[in-house]
């Protein structure tokens, strides 16, 4: 592409700069788009769209290259994007979230950074696509995916997608794929979440951990089954999350004083 | 009611255990419910959905009364949910955040720590309402809102909710009020979201900050608009996120690789 017409694209994660993930997305696409990359200084997993207001937040500028800047951040995944967008001083024409190392998929949305980059750039009005390859290793193997990513990329930045509504983007860890598949979220839960230990000076802590399972293994729409299944399972999310179809029922609610 | 009927209702937040609008919210419902309270050690303004796994969480028992038990914790409110539901070893009637100190409105319930509490709670099946009063002070006038915060807390205890629905309350800033709305959310962003400053051994920093605005000021179906006319808005929030209206078109993109 024409260096002048090429466009811009802002990427973001949750699993930090230096992770292998963002580092063969940067890769991937920089004969594609001019590339600005402002992501997190270590791992932010589990971010969801949290902002920082407690402290202040600082940028650094790692590097400088033809077509690509990359910058650390000591903020959320949230804070990169609205400081990113802040420094460039105009519009990216995407903003990407990924590749992250872990599965996004289903009611994850809610609890990923890396969806948060994508639903701030949905927020602000931009095209967003959030990448995730279900293999939480450091040195997971993205290649088999990355020509995806591509795709999806170049087809976004060519067709838009409307206002208020995002990508969030699922492969299963695989050496190669089934295609492609349209989803929506699955209905589903954590289990089992908590490891309990014993404090040296007493008491108990404990630690994160859980199993998530579907409510609804056998729905063939969902991005659980289409991941199950071999399939890159694209699910577009929206920023209006009003439940529309129980507005009359509480309308019919006696909250009066 | 009587001692062994009574409904049990976890509430967490994210201004902090110490909160004015946590012990108030306490106070009102302490007569309508057994309560359980797992609550943040400090501020975690704008922890949206993030949960903690780089570091163990602590819970620490600061109270226990009849009806009432209070704990603090290290962790995110999304955590104080899992954890609380994990050392209840029941399942709570109702999961409530807030009541939060400032506004969690329109896009603001992407942001939002105390709507974190509230969708972890619908997530795992549980009725859950979020309340927040449009007003930042730590000293905020919570008495006017708590008459309606009681009667919505006693109708969703009758009425429930339809799984994966959960409600986000806002009320504004006032004496008194119109009444109640159910709205949708108002579409909107934020802009000037940063106060650039000077660090004293070079470079530059940055606080967060900003001003609101929405998209559609005269819509009337939205909570933007029922707080700026003095009503409290009831908006009904799903934890899908999916854009089904986007998937049929999806579908005809070139994602063949």
């Amino acid at each position: 592409m024409e260096r002048k017409n090429r466009p811009l694209i802002l990427i973001s994660n949750d699993d930090g700069v230096n992770a292998k993930g963002i580092r063969e997305l940067i890769e991937t696409l920089r004969d594609v788009a001019e590339l600005v990359v402002m992501a997190p200084d270590g791992p932010r997993s589990g971010a969801a769209c949290a902002i920082t207001s407690e402290y202040p937040v600082r940028p650094t500028l790692l590097v400088e290259e033809e077509g690509l800047k990359i910058y650390r951040c000591n903020g959320m995944p949230v804070d990169c994007v609205k400081l990113a967008m802040y420094m460039l001083g105009k519009r990216p024409d995407l903003v990407i979230g990924g590749i992250n190392h872990g599965d996004n998929s289903s009611v994850n949305v809610h609890y990923s950074g890396t969806m948060g980059v994508v639903l701030e750039g949905c927020i602000k009005g931009i095209p967003s696509i959030g990448f995730s390859l279900c293999d939480h290793a450091a040195d997971a193997d993205f290649q088999p995916m990355l020509p995806f990513v591509r795709r999806i990329v170049v087809e976004t930045l060519e067709k838009g997608l409307p206002r208020g509504v995002c990508l969030n983007v699922n492969a299963p860890s695989s050496k190669s794929y089934q295609g492609v598949r349209v989803c929506r979220q699955a209905k589903g839960d954590w289990s089992n979440e908590w490891e309990c230990c014993q404090h040296p000076r007493g008491g108990e802590y404990y630690w994160l951990t859980g199993r998530y399972d579907t409510e609804e293994p056998q729905s063939e729409d969902t991005d659980y089954w289409a991941l199950k299944h071999g399939f890159i399972a694209i699910t577009p999310i929206q920023v209006d999350m009003t439940a529309y179809a129980v507005m009359d029922e509480l309308n019919n609610w006696n909250l009066d004083i």
